[in-house]
């Protein structure tokens, strides 16, 4: 079968690994199967000359396994010598995190994209290299990135619109927020394979990701959105929230932005049923927490990433709760 | 006094240390003192998507106290975790020593090169985080790179032109070549402030860089040679070949190329004499090395910089040489 997966960073990478496991196992039970995922390219960043792609990144050394799993980003067994002699130059800004390791990435990434190459075939060169098993597609070739609206942190801060990346990790999404825009937006086309992997499911999963700045970002690249609600495959969702707030990271302060609750209920009424013109047919949340979605499936059941084998095992009950037997 | 100094890299650099020591027992003597470098960026080069500039950097560490004196370039305590990054990644060129604090510096370059600053802004501003105490300006704002006509390693490799930096580093000289080109020349002018520190100079000082692809790229750009050659200030030399051998680095090698002994007298005689349409009213050779340069002042005198201190006396008997007391 034929899986398609829209993803952020930590959270998608995560998810992924079980998804490669479920296929695996699949394969060895005699259905070859493939996953493809598309993932969010809305936190990309240039700094410092390099172009910077937080979620591909996160998932292809997840995937590759050289992730730093203790800080869930980077690689492990970083080092930050070059962030420290920037800081030592002045050179802005300093709060990013910029590994030795991770600059290494972003000069092929640069120097390739420099060249003339879309960032589809960059991912495609450096999945050469890390093999993840799994087929990775940025969501589109062209640079949309997420700004948000702000004001502060001093009185006298005007209002303004920050990359994410400075509202995200320099502010730890502490400034006060009203929206989210996605500058390039209206530029933005799928890249080449999204439209088609997302029609040509079998399944389609939205990983337990940030809903607003991941997958709400995936979402609007145009014609996207359009292919989750009107391909033939069945569409399920994992909550990223448990029990009321969000697994890691602060997603709770995203879904605040747009008036959403920070609930499995609140996500997936967000997400809304695709009778109804929304995302989703299914609708995993985590054991305990109720939700109603109106024509959506619903099903609770642990929702914790602990290791590969048990995110697999959530991955077979999405595809059972939409009647894929597994 | 106004001091000016043509100079390359590694010998530049060092003998800059004491030009700067000297400049500043002059201004303790009463003679408020200036430096001014103009340095070689012929060995510039672009790798990785990084601008580097080897000579320049080699001057600026050197005269920050922060330079890797055993290696005689890049930073004390550097490390090489991107090289090795890059090279698993397979990215070309792998040869190039290319370490991480050296990479923040290339960063900070190539992104403002990118912002539209010239390299004299960038090396201005490089100044001002190192406070090298001498004023330093790249021979040129434009790229213009040394390339070596070369044949070999194999019987079928072509006769080609590789850039200075590989036919230097990779090959360690040791391919067959047969000319140096300057990519570039024709549209190089002198920096801001070149021609009017040579022109308003006191004492230009030729440094015991390499005579071929340093002093004499330098020389090659569109007015350099002649405002030397015209200038009211007297210039002096000192030879990089000492007991018929370059003191550091494969000058004789470049030497050979263009058909120039590698003696100090050949050195010389290569420079030749103001009087005469060439470089030199005096020209400072080891003890030992005998000279004769018809129209130029020669003395020897030991010409080991051991220590600022010991080549601030070559610069005073530089000085001398030409009738400036000291």
């Amino acid at each position: 079968m034929r899986i398609t997966v829209l993803a952020g960073g930590i959270g998608g990478a995560k998810f992924l690994t079980g998804v490669r496991a479920f296929a695996e196992q699949r394969g060895q039970d005699g259905d070859p199967s493939e996953v493809t995922a598309i993932v969010n390219t809305g936190d990309d960043v240039t700094m410092h000359g390099l172009r910077i792609t937080p979620d591909l990144d996160s998932v292809l050394y997840t995937l590759a396994g050289v992730i730093d799993t203790e800080r869930g980003w980077g690689r492990a067994g970083e080092s930050w010598r070059i962030k420290q002699a920037l800081a030592e130059y002045g050179a802005e800004p300093s709060w990013f995190g910029l590994g030795d390791l991770d600059i290494a990435t972003h000069l092929v990434r640069t120097q390739m994209l420099d060249a003339g190459y879309r960032l589809s075939d960059v991912t495609a060169a450096l999945s050469q290299r890390w093999q993840p098993g799994v087929r990775l597609l940025p969501m589109t070739d062209e640079r949309c990135e997420t700004h948000v609206v702000v004001s502060g942190p001093g009185p006298e801060d005007p209002r303004r619109a920050i990359h994410f990346q400075e509202w995200w990790v320099r502010y730890r999404a502490g400034l006060a927020a009203e929206a989210f825009v996605q500058v390039g937006l209206d530029q933005a086309k799928p890249a080449p394979g999204v439209i088609e992997a997302i029609a040509g499911a079998d399944l389609v999963l939205v990983a337990p990701s940030n809903p607003v700045v991941s997958i709400g970002t995936i979402l609007a690249v145009d014609g996207i959105g359009e292919a989750v609600r009107t391909t033939s495959a069945p569409v399920v969702g994992l909550s990223p929230i448990v029990g009321g707030a969000p697994v890691r990271g602060m997603a709770d302060r995203c879904l605040a932005v747009i008036g959403v609750p920070t609930t499995a209920e609140g996500v997936g009424l967000h997400y809304g049923s695709r009778r109804d013109g929304g995302l989703l047919d299914g609708w995993l949340v985590h054991s305990g927490d109720s939700a109603v979605v109106p024509g959506v499936s619903v099903r609770q059941r642990p929702l914790l990433m602990t290791s590969a084998e048990v995110t697999a095992e959530m991955v077979a009950d999405a595809a059972g709760l939409v009647g894929i037997s597994t």
